[in-house]
């Protein structure tokens, strides 16, 4: 039922279609006395925009932030903040055919089987557009825990054949690739394959990669609110995503345990890791490394070519998608990512801090 | 904070530790008049159980499940159903080394970090003896489904380099293997890679996969809450796991559109995919297909091997694991995979009764 | 430190100051299908209206919802329903003076003392427009509730000394009542009371009673979730409110067993009981009478008569708040009372949909 | 469905019915490092013991709370708390007649109604014994209080017609009067009422008053999580109960704003209330006064006088309860109310501590 709410104390509840009056989010639960510096929100909000990089759709969206509370004298109250994006533009286009038929890959059908009839228009709540609520919350996320000295940097990773090695990348460049790869030559390739991609009325998938610094240790809980378990929902929960990894991920399968375990070692006169194929938690808790995560983005479903698929009459039909769509999700989807991580962070953090007997008496007493 | 909770209307909660009085599950939300078959709970513990395998510790625990609510004259009431494993055998041993330092791989030094102090008895809440609740609740959970007409399958997928393709298996082979692996040869050359890794004093990873029949489609909510996102979430939760897919996985990164789209087609008068890549969800939302899960364990962490870890005064030093050790955690967790899986499901079909008001209506009217 | 949120399955969230740019609600998990009614929506938010009545505040609020989301051809599509009243004429007047010391009754002390500042224009997110949110989201909830053949019907029973019998009461005169109180000669009576209160610049209690009919029997948890337990946190939460009761109330302490006790008899071939002392619920339960709750409500603070206060700088003062202000809260408070019962109710009802196997497999197989 | 689980960061399970193996509490996020006092929860267990007073039942239950996890030498880990109470002496007794019909008062009908069957063994879930969790887990909770100068003393405030006033009372008569009331002159006259009752076969209702001294201002959230409305709930969910009340309560209906106005002063060089109306508490934020709560209990519902009810065949029939019960609840609910106070302030107080970035800061930074 329910659903779209995320977070316990620090708890993002969004909504809006693609094509109603426009898309939000309330944020409830954001300390208060926080500098909320709205053009650090419009930077996170443009690099999720259609038509900031050559390989997204020439759809203009302003997506403009509108907050309409929980924001006095430039500092947030400790009430909800609650921000809205105005849809623009909504032609009335003739919505009647992309009503009759369940598109393949996306969730036409599944929306049908669940609630009985669906807001066809645009995708409705399973549109990408969903996702601005969810970046315009990390974004003040982002700036509790810039205030705290945690960053967090998200990247693309692979896009089809075409992957990095982050190590030996330099982060600089993250911006001013237009896939948000931040290998030159690797950015490159990978726009040559999407170009071919798009030749062929096809798309491409993708990683992307994200990195936690600063992130104290201790933050996370043992058993089921483990700080990877609390990710890998809120990096599951970004449509498209088909798989999460943290650390070392699917390698481990094959490594052995002499190779993946990291050695503890005194550096700088404290305790740390010698290597982090842990990706920075150990037992769910973060363990003063690192946090490195990983998510695999599948191909854009909306593609120019036929395929086949099924009417609302129960008919076998040939389709083809109209209109000019992504042919990869991945760039957009990056700072989706980053995201959903700082506001996964920021919600274990606040309830980390009753962790203690000792800490809950330097608060009160 | 807390963290021993999970699902929201099918909810669990798992207390216990390795070497306290014993451990334990409640579960709270379990529908009234659900037949308890204790037989079908012992198998379930039975298979998580070391000694019953070959390459698991010859330590014999006897994790009989008593349970001391909830149930009664054979059937759930509908109150919370309590189960209790007792610790056995808990000889008075030598800890003192074990507290003394941190070992590699292990959740020691993270719970240090949070809570000041831990119970350094065998691992106290961070060991694998946790799951025993999540695995008597789990089927409990299974039995649910059951009735429902939904199956809940785990196998090992992998171990080290030896990997099986399911769809060229035999289901009834999964019992019958020592490492759960459902093709004979495989299993072989697993148990093989198994003692090598033993000889070494060393040990290896593996992949689980879990497959989920006769599940209805419109299972899932279409945002945070996604079937896929619980699953992560329920997966990832499990200790030692470190990557989560759904349907084809991370394999999508590198896939088309016009590959990884499953086109939809009428069969046996009834709307179906045709292929199943997205592994049984669309926008978070049960398809109607399998669902198919994938999760990636690191190697066991306590081997016998020399290893340089710290100790609590901050000296570095080197250690050799007292003690026999799994040499893989896999085989042994395939019963967990499938318990947390059931219950993620168990939880979702609950919350998804009222999705509509038809729904509603023929309820309460 | 979060709290802006209400119910589990019928989820609202609202957000807004009074003298922000708006306040609004966002229901979650409304089931699909619901016909959403706006005139009814407007129905219920016009008796939460200042100037409505006499005895309020002659500011004109327009107060006209807008539904942002989740509602498509005149249903609602199962998806976050998101409504909004935007502030009008927020005239910039000057709130030095009231952000310079403590309101008597108010919670500006104890919004510094948590948050270390506040919005102070209009009272923040204390002012009883926050109840806006609420009134719109039970609407909603008054709909659903409304094709189940449940109702919810709130009034006034008593200001200051005047009280009611609602038995001898004709349900059709709480409309035609200037302060909500079907009795028209105990209504005039209120009317001079409160005429009274404003001569001396002064306020006056009162209480709402509200009743729920056709409410099935089996409603409600029975430990910490019983109904009206989840009732008695929704109605103190409205701000003013300062006491709870079910039933008979207070009364029951100078009761005995054979008076309060209610005997069960069989009335058209149906079980009922005889007399409803208990208000409708046994064990935290709904037993099929009619629910009966009643909530006191404190005398408005704001008054005219001078005061001894505490301004910021520590210091202590007299003051007189200005402006006009409602002489008494319950007339307005009425519909908001109807609004947190129904909220609770339709999330209580889709809870218990899962309550036994005999349902659930009704739903799936 | 679910409902066994009270609070969110400090958060308890109980479990357990009348008459099967046990009942116990699981207590997770307390906070690591808390001395567990053994003696003092055994005191908190005998408040509610039967046979402990004169009024109540001659039963003689031995309740020794067995402490299963969570502590390790003395102190919580931060990892769960499992208490168990098991039941002895069941003797099998012949529960047929009670079965048979729906005794008036209790929740027999509704448990059937809800769960299409129950175990009907002593009360089952329903039962008084239901608080014995809660009770070991308020036990710990006021253990924690304790440490941060917190107190929750609760009495009895009436019996029936025997009324006393706390402000005349001296509150170390508490523990001498058998029925909790620190007036002797008013504990003896509430004896001679109970006797009455008895010779009756009859029972009474009455009041039970709790005050928290120590509580910081600032505890609470604003909108629906109140510190007020969590207590509401908290007292509410008892069984037995049926109002609540803060502060001056119902009495603020009859008030007016002058009167029940609290002004601010400066004692002893910091902002204080002159007088304590609001209770403690305003605008659902703690204020610094005393927190004044108050319950009404209904009169025992087991009542020897012979009772019209209905049987399960739909039969009319008279009835008496057979075996001892207690004349009244109250003096044994004073230590439940005790428990439900204490476990919501201390969630609420964990709940706390990330309001402000300045907290926050001081915490991470």
């Amino acid at each position: 039922m329910a659903g779209s709410t995320y977070g316990e104390l620090f708890r993002i509840t969004t909504w809006g279609e693609s094509h109603g009056a426009g898309l939000g989010v309330v944020i409830d639960g954001c300390p208060a006395g926080l500098v909320i510096d709205e053009a650090h929100i419009e930077k996170y909000m443009s690099r999720r925009k259609p038509g900031g990089i050559k390989y997204s759709t020439p759809r203009k969206e302003a997506d403009k932030v509108n907050i309409l509370s929980g924001v006095f004298e430039g500092r947030s109250t400790g009430t909800p903040i609650s921000m809205v994006v105005y849809n623009e533009n909504q032609k009335s286009r003739d919505y009647s055919e992309i009503a009759s038929y369940y598109r393949p890959g996306h969730a036409d059908y599944t929306f049908d089987a669940k609630y009985g009839f669906r807001d066809y228009r645009g995708g409705g709540r399973s549109s990408g557009r969903e996702t601005l609520g969810r970046v315009a919350a990390g974004a003040v996320a982002g700036l509790m825990l810039e205030e705290l000295g945690i960053s967090v940097t998200a990247y693309t990773k692979s896009i089809g054949p075409v992957t990095i090695d982050y190590n030996k990348c330099d982060e600089k460049n993250i911006m001013s690739s237009p896939v948000y790869m931040p290998d030159p030559d690797a950015s490159e390739q990978a726009a040559k394959y999407l170009d071919k991609q798009m030749e062929n009325k096809n798309s491409a998938g993708g990683i992307v990669e994200c990195i936690v610094r600063g992130l104290p240790s201790g933050i996370g809980d043992p058993v089921f609110d483990k700080l990877d378990a609390g990710i890998a929902k809120a990096i599951m929960s970004i449509g498209a995503v088909k798989g999460v990894e943290i650390g070392d991920g699917f390698a481990v399968a094959k490594s052995t345990g002499l190779d993946n375990n990291d050695n503890f070692q005194i550096k700088d006169g404290k305790i740390a890791k010698s290597t982090n194929h842990s990706g920075g938690v150990l037992g769910g808790i973060s363990d003063g490394s690192e946090l490195v995560i990983r998510a695999a983005f599948k191909p854009t479903p909306s593609i120019a070519s036929s395929q086949r698929t099924v009417n609302r009459q129960g008919e076998e039909i040939d389709v083809e998608i109209k209109g000019r769509h992504d042919p990869v999700i991945v760039p957009r989807a990056v700072v989706v990512v980053e995201a959903m991580t700082a506001l996964t962070i920021a919600d274990m953090l606040l309830k980390g801090m009753g962790s203690t007997m000792e800490g809950v008496k330097k608060f009160y007493k």
